[in-house]
């Protein structure tokens, strides 16, 4: 099976063979060192010397545990929305108390960095900004440095969903001045889903002290504790550590600026490819993402009919549109463990189905 | 390794080459009937015709949901603890606000239902009663049916920490009344930690209108929306999955009452086994637990050096004391595959390590 979609993505075999190993003591010296060296091996792609927290749930849990831990209710933060994940973001801090002033983007646009300047002039008092890096909902990578250069100068913390975005995309925590960096297992890591990583900046850390909003799963404070003690304050997913420490071999030896290279290639390679056929991109080309590419489907094609043909007759897996834009689009994953001739096999398949329903009969519309 | 700690449990080779499958779609149909078949699967071991929503975390993950879906800041509860994981299922229900009267017992006894029916006479406003059915700390299980006769009477919804019980020890989720039932996957069912099982009872539902702790990644209404979707509301740790659907072959071909019988056995076994070595049983011998075996340690031996050379020198890794009773005791883990000759050969183990300790020379007592 051919697995387009932005995550889960395909995992290496021998990643996914370090899946099957036994059970060890989450609490013994093996843990110890693996936990400690998955901490290591993190560090250069989130490009900080901070801690790097690694929780056992979804990318969500990570963004959950970004707003609790630095927050309390009531606080005003500024929530950058461009598409169904930002909306999420914002609607963590809302269900935690917070007051969220949203800043929704047109879905396939990017974030304005001086709208962002004004929002925060215009509300002095907001302690954090939440934004997502790369929205997988719309194609679209935000401009991060941009933003992160805004938000410093006005001084409140800059929490980022880079779930999608770490490992494919360069991103630099610590130049950048990023307060908590998030991103999980199954994007570019090429590590099956369950495990999130939180990087956390000295800042955060500190004010984590006066943050109010309830925690307990997701409390980074107790997370470092148990790290320091080789631990985790639950019982951690242990044969995600596993495959992750595998995949690490991967990640190293193709290393960061290969892999940022061969992800911004595949993503040209992919809109070309989608272009050519004729297909209307759906994000804005300034700022489409070199993770996913969203395409909106040509009037008369049905999203879930299409789905069902590109996996029963061709083997390949690729997303439809999510929340408001169910029914409309295709969303292609390309991050993680992918080549040109992954997406080449997607195009080749497009180029029938389309072109067959481009020039359909009135017998095949219909039933269509 | 001889892994006899009360989880992560050893797994049988089946069930870890299933962790090995390629990644799919988590929102497409073979997860939908995944997740589906998984659901179905796990009725009969909560003895439940409830829902039981899946969620991709630790244990503690499942505690939370619990609290934070059915109260609400300032609700009264009632926090039966008799040890480590007690105090936090309480220190959960604190943490968001709930005023949490605590009935703390001497470690290694049971809870008595009586004293919980008093409790509950003394605070009438008590909104939920929270109670660990297995405790694994001390290696006590308490009289779940006889405490829920006695909740049920007075009120109040029982939540229920059957993390390391349920698929063990026999639980009747609907014919005992239990509201919330957790358990995880690291336990009796013999797959990596890292899902958790949530039983939810139709009045929990419905009491989940009113409350008002925040709550999102472990929103279990959220949860249930999208299970009858076939989905979860983030991304699972789809690989879980695959290891649980195996899992449950194992667990039904041996059939419930069977595992029952055989944990029922291996228990008596273990103490038996301890007590004809000579060594002081910790937990009150009334409610010894069927899953976990604690032991009190001789005066004079070291717990990390005794744990050390059981695993460096036999390949047997047992835990230690938790909380306020580390350094004091051993924890040997006795659930999900487990036969006698993995006791026997910790048996022999002790047999020779706490022998010899116990004979020891001046120059080795001053060594240890």
């Amino acid at each position: 099976m051919n697995l387009r979609i932005p995550g889960p993505t395909p995992c290496p075999p021998e990643v996914l063979q370090a899946l099957s190993r036994p059970m060890i003591n989450h609490r013994g010296p093996e843990f110890a060192t693996l936990l400690a060296r998955c901490t290591e091996h993190l560090q250069p792609a989130f490009q900080t010397s901070a801690d790097i927290m690694i929780l056992t749930s979804s990318g969500t849990g990570a963004m959950e545990a970004a707003v609790t831990n630095t927050l309390s209710p009531g606080d005003e933060v500024l929530g950058i929305s461009i598409g169904y994940f930002g909306e999420r973001f914002c609607d963590i801090a809302a269900a935690y108390g917070a007051t969220v002033h949203r800043y929704t983007v047109a879905h396939g646009l990017a974030a304005d960095p001086e709208q962002v300047g004004r929002l925060l002039r215009e509300h002095p008092s907001v302690k954090a900004v939440l934004v997502t890096h790369n929205e997988t909902s719309t194609g679209v990578t935000n401009d991060l440095k941009a933003i992160a250069d805004v938000v410093r100068e006005a001084g409140p913390l800059l929490l980022v969903d880079a779930i999608s975005s770490l490992s494919s995309l360069p991103i630099e925590m610590d130049a950048w001045g990023l307060d908590l960096v998030l991103s999980a297992s199954q994007k570019g890591w090429m590590v099956p889903p369950g495990l999130a990583f939180v990087g956390v900046s000295p800042r955060a850390w500190s004010v984590m002290e006066d943050a109010r909003m309830p925690r307990y799963y997701f409390d980074l404070r107790m997370a470092k504790e148990y790290a320091t003690k080789g631990q985790t304050p639950a019982t951690p997913a242990l044969s995600l550590f596993f495959a992750l420490d595998v995949a690490f071999d991967f990640l190293e030896k193709e290393g960061w600026p290969g892999i940022y290279d061969r992800h911004r290639q595949i993503g040209e390679y992919t809109r070309s490819g989608l272009r050519n056929l004729g297909l209307e991109l759906f994000a804005d080309p300034k700022h489409a993402s070199n993770t996913v590419t969203t395409v909106t489907l040509p009037s008369g094609v049905s999203e879930a009919e299409l789905l069902k043909t590109l996996r029963e007759r061709y083997g390949i897996v690729v997303a439809g549109g999510q929340g408001s834009m169910a029914g409309t689009m295709l969303r292609i994953g390309h991050l993680g463990m992918v080549s040109q001739s992954d997406i080449t096999a997607l195009l080749d398949a497009l180029r029938v189905e389309l072109g067959d329903r481009r020039v359909s009969t009135p017998a095949q519309a219909a039933r269509s």
